[in-house]
């Protein structure tokens, strides 16, 4: 690859798992979302084709690993070695929203660190390179060893919240080891940091033993890297509220995944002012039934990020216009 | 690894896809199944513990590639993962149905070969070696580079045709991509082959354009590799009864998928005398529902190549008392 | 590599198998053919210099395996190697003649998948991608993991064919593993197919059982993908006319080897109209003496391959000149 | 490998960076340290001969990643290439102190993750398994793709601090990146945890923003995995006597390496009971100057590590004997 | 591999390349050369078939690289995929002749360091192992990656050498590219060393310049790794009669090629009072013909280093029955 | 990469080993030296950042591998993955003085052929191409996989001694092991060529045994690859005066160490008129002290190397201006 100096080149292809963001990138770059068609066999094998021919191309492949996810990887893994074998100049996978990069630790023995077997099987079926984004711990980074850019979404929600009124407020990281992270968006926001000491029991049933700086505030926002059924946030709003007399919360995060009862959780939630969250996964059945819900697009993110990527321009550079504080 | 003279470190686990297959296994081995645990997290991530150490033990994933085969699929990666990072001495994937050995030629353009990728992907997550059995065709075996024994049910499916009236009967592959297998088969029954010229139209719409070598006969039997809607055979068998007037049909198979609507074909069929299949898939809504189903286990054959290869014997030694001729 | 614009930095070199087309090739594309300089020491080793510095240029390696083909492959793959560590931009195999396609599946214990160890020696010795043509099987295209052109001849000699009277003519072909690729030509010339069910004794010695779909016609065009000495093609066409009348055969195939007595055969068939091969295997010994073979040259297929994948272009849509039925 | 039964083939070589541990850990297994020889050309290239022939060895390279870093990992890689090439059986690296684990992130745009990268080079360098201790995250575990058993000094610790007086006792992680490390040693030892909110402004450079969780105890231990100049600390231990009027402190690492003028800054701290380290870097300098340190052996962790691997049984079983409470 | 006791499960397969060599070897050890099947199919491709099951052995496939090199390196690789594919414990190629040594360096631009190359391809198609003897140049043993027995025939050739009358004997390199290797047995055999400055201007035409060192003597033992043509021994026995007056010659070798005119060129040398080599290649052209020669075997050599191997004991220990001051 | 017509996207960076060659090289070429930060942190772990993007770039990362070898070397590995995983287009290690090349063969039992070893962990870490100088041995060249551009200092050298009186003047490798690359440079200046049969007893203490070719001249020139402690210089030039009466010596080598006592050393040699090295290795201690040390840089050498890998020229070719004779 030399320093090229058009789009011309540039194919974005999408997985099946969310189009409609997919979408929102190509528009933002002007360019035209390449067509894949999609089946499945009658024994359950998928079948994809890419379609139109990536020879010599630079291509990307998007796809988030939502529910179903075994599938969305399978899919995109097919489309990375599809590109591969097709002589594309040069494959990328974006994968807005890394759902294995939870799994980045033996916990337990005779566990998966599916976190770094997962990134071993994109690199084999065909990815010169990845482009994520809030990925659930720095170290999942070092998985990968082709080029990676770790995006992050705290540009625009911090930019999100600085139109609002934040007098008044704590930010609360629900989780120690998210705490690293959370005190950045605290800094870019100007606000205390809270950190919920929790102990996860199962994987949806939690308990919060303690809030270490845990104080009174009008206000708290609940940070989080994604929300899958909420109980985590329900918990530490409750505790918040008992120990501390919080009275309205705000509940924030990169992934919106709402799954299981999440939907009522939230729309149960008495003090709930809002739940932010941004487009790296698609959930229509949030959309549509969490009343205080506000999403922000990453798609102008993502966009940057490809171009640069095309263009063999610095990543930091240009993701200056987000944030002057907020250059990674 | 040396000559073993014990099976005591022989440790079988198996997925979730085919669980009765395995426990027919080890206890035609006479070891005890080696406990495993699943999990789903809320964001739809695989989790899944191997319930013993396996440090220094020659182990055995099995597992089918079945609906839901992406997720049988991971499921399985993960479990090769844990055992070879866990440092079992040796790590062997059983996968008596490699749902994905179809997929093994580029036949469009911008295709995936994706029995070379999942191929590529099981060595990489930590496979030693494969055991299968019925590949859909036999240059599947050469995109795997490890040991592989590639097993047949023919000698099953022989040993129970043989007890049968053969008298006045053919054998049908409805498809020349099968027709070398049936003719093995064919051989080991001294019936006359006649092969379908199926030409397939989309996956489950299928017209069927000749029979090379038909003639007139009492009795059908129609084996392929696997059935899955059970669309080809149905065909087959309409027009050997209109253009032969064949009136007698038993079908067979390796790899008794019966997807989609196959189990109301199957029923609907006037001259069907028998349904043959093995358990390669777990398909108990067949089990149940097909009248003239008859199910040929193939637990001995996974048991006795196991065993083999735990042993460091011929393969090809200890299958001689299948049959034999049918030395592989 | 970005898309290129001229033939500039196009360098073709060529191993010792098959010279003057490679000359067809190069004068096809308006390049000259780079030099290369061959010695063999007194011990047997081979020795080989590109004659030109390769740096930063994409370079292609033309190749057949022909006789002596371990000479042509170890020549081919130290031409590769220096192609590779002489810092070239890419390096493609050219193969048109891939003589151990043959061996592409264990059919006999304990012997080699040689198809798809040579494939990983190539790749192995520095082979970025292949051109090839006219594999044995389609599934050898998955043993190899570099993006590959699988190149046909079909419309090559179907044009040839197109010119001639096909009246009452069928297509035959020797063998059920070849069936499918014979019936893509019979519907290139619209012709009915009949299948030989051959059972090779050994390499030379070859009995045909029964011909599938065999009629009486008066003109047979028996197809196949090499004919090595000849053997299958006399005992079908031997057949064919004891079992159905045939009066007028025309021998095809892609790679004319015409190996052993093959030429002594070939002169000794009485009712043989023509025999039609295409120049992928230099054979000047068969040109000379064999009375009724004609030659087409696929020379302009590799051109316009090599022209496409050197300036990033669809390889599908340049073909499409050669038969608008027949793109693959 | 088979599961051995003696410790005869057990073959342990020793860097330079830790003979004395080393030497321990031989005793407590009661097998000889294995001779090697260490020399330096003039021009600084290091070279290194095992003392006795290692075919068909299990073989233990152990070597610690202290002071001089480089030396001593050039050394190790050199003995594991001399281990492999000579044909030992297998070959596992024992790293008591892996100081790159603490580089395992992108915290500024173009660094190294270099304990990915160092990992990479030990399995290139031919180790076919790790055993280390008290990596610095969970995650680096992930970095390696070999097997690896990663040991805790919490047991060893945990057993001298029961001996003591532990009323009225806070544990204090001095940051929250190793906060959840500590709390399973607060579980241990049943006391409560306070977190420090450390920003690292230079690397000797801390500034302590906060103490989650910050109480006032008579007593409070401060854990850290490694110790090496001591600042964040001694910064520590003012904040807390500062904000919380704690008087008594007790220090506390798994790694205590005691650089630039730790000895002098933990003799000059006023209300420092006692620090406690372990023998995973040999840090002679300290042993010798600092007046309240007492060091726990780990050769006994070690000793265990390597027999359980040696003999093929589980490590996590032979492990309850340290604690019952502390099984991983 | 863990320590063996017997030589049960050690199995010895032999190429073509000298047969009556590995007969030796086998029967030194007492052991029965395991039966392989050659054939070539009428496309001179290579077919071959291990004749025993390998599963679980400890398998030594022995082969030359002599006349047809190529050949006989590619039935060699194609052995080694079927005994690795075909799941033996442990593959060792052993290669007494390794004529691609001489091409280790890039001496001319755009050349092959085929060396490297075929080291690569022999690792690739599954040796785990290489035993050798008498590499052209000791860096060789640095291409490849598996651990390697690098074998010396100076111990049989000086035993052989110090039963005669070695008075008033100068030993001759014909080559300062030799002449480190011949200074070791000037100094078994105790005798003064001098070095042909030879400049090769051709493969066969070779000019001497210089004989450092050249001094009048009775008797000169000229010694080279091989004798292919002759030419190089023949001109510096010339030069050394010119020059110095010496009037009695013997000539020496490892590898015995007597390629080309050799044997005639031996036979009209009028001082030549012996030609004394080893069997590694075999050369019945030579032996009939060349009126001086002397032959011993390597096959007690070959023999130990396999016995050392499979017993998992010191090569270096056992080899010192040949020479006490001559152990590598 | 494609012909790339500019040098802008050539970026080069210098580790700390040899920053004002490097300087000279960037000026040389009118390019900007890309800014590095260095740091190492309080447990001796190294810290290096780029100073500017590179992604798309070109990069060249400068290193010598000079004391302290191996913290330069782990600089370098470092520089290699940063360039890599931050996405450069191309990374090419240029090595002024590779000193591992020494370690290229094992010359006694359970060493390691370090200079293998680490050129395989420079191509691991992130090389694909190496420009070195002066290796050791030419077999070095086949340990790197890489392209690699083997420069010489031979021009230079030969143009400086050139203008110089060359009369009764002989050329004098120290040891045959340098022989072959001494007589390259014995025809550049037309002189006569001998050779010290050096057996090295340790690394600093040699017995020269022996002058190959020694004969009365007025005035030697002893050249070697490497001057380290300069005790093998000594030697030779010692025996040259003894036994054959020369009284002028001159020094000459492409690395310049210097190292122990190798000032003292040259200042008390009687008969030296000169000591002549270039500027690989950055040795000031020797600029400063030694009274007759000339030095030559290599940077134009180095610089058109670069120039001609950037834009895709044969080295060859432009290497010409050096010297008619002496293209390589």
């Amino acid at each position: 690859m030399t320093t090229r100096e058009s789009l011309d080149d540039l194919y974005i292809f999408s997985g099946q798992s969310n189009i409609p963001l997919v979408q929102n990138v190509v528009d933002y770059l002007g360019v035209p979302l390449r067509p894949t068609l999609y089946d499945r066999f009658s024994n359950d094998n998928l079948w994809i084709q890419l379609g139109e021919s990536v020879r010599g191309k630079d291509v990307y492949i998007v796809q988030s690993l939502t529910v179903p996810v075994q599938d969305h990887l399978l899919q995109m893994l097919m489309m990375l070695d599809i590109a591969k074998t097709g002589d594309a100049d040069r494959v990328t996978a974006v994968i807005p929203y890394y759902s294995y990069g939870r799994s980045d630790k033996k916990d337990a023995p005779r566990i998966c660190i599916t976190a770094r077997l997962v990134a071993d099987l994109i690199t084999q079926a065909g990815a010169d390179r990845i482009i994520t984004m809030g990925l659930h711990s720095d170290q999942v980074h070092g998985f990968f060893t082709t080029p990676l850019d770790h995006l992050t979404s705290f540009p625009v929600l911090s930019a999100y919240f600085k139109q609002k009124d934040l007098s008044d407020t704590i930010l609360v990281s629900p989780d120690v080891g998210y705490a690293k992270h959370s005190s950045k968006l605290a800094r870019l926001l100007d606000l205390p940091l809270a950190i919920g000491t929790k102990f996860r029991v199962a994987d949806t049933d939690v308990v919060i033993d303690d809030i270490l700086g845990g104080r009174y505030a009008r206000r708290a926002i609940v940070i989080d890297d994604e929300i899958a059924t909420g109980g985590t946030m329900v918990r530490v709003c409750e505790r918040l509220h008992e120990s501390y007399g919080i009275e309205e919360f705000i509940l924030a995060c990169t992934h919106g995944l709402f799954s299981g009862n999440a939907v009522e959780r939230m729309n149960n939630m008495e003090n709930l002012t809002e739940v932010v969250t941004t487009d790296t996964v698609l959930a229509p059945h949030a959309y549509e039934n969490i009343k205080k819900l506000h999403v922000e697009t990453i798609a102008p993110v993502l966009g940057e990020a490809i171009r640069c990527n095309h263009l063999g321009q610095s990543v930091g550079d240009l993701f200056a216009f987000w944030s002057e504080t907020a250059q990674a």
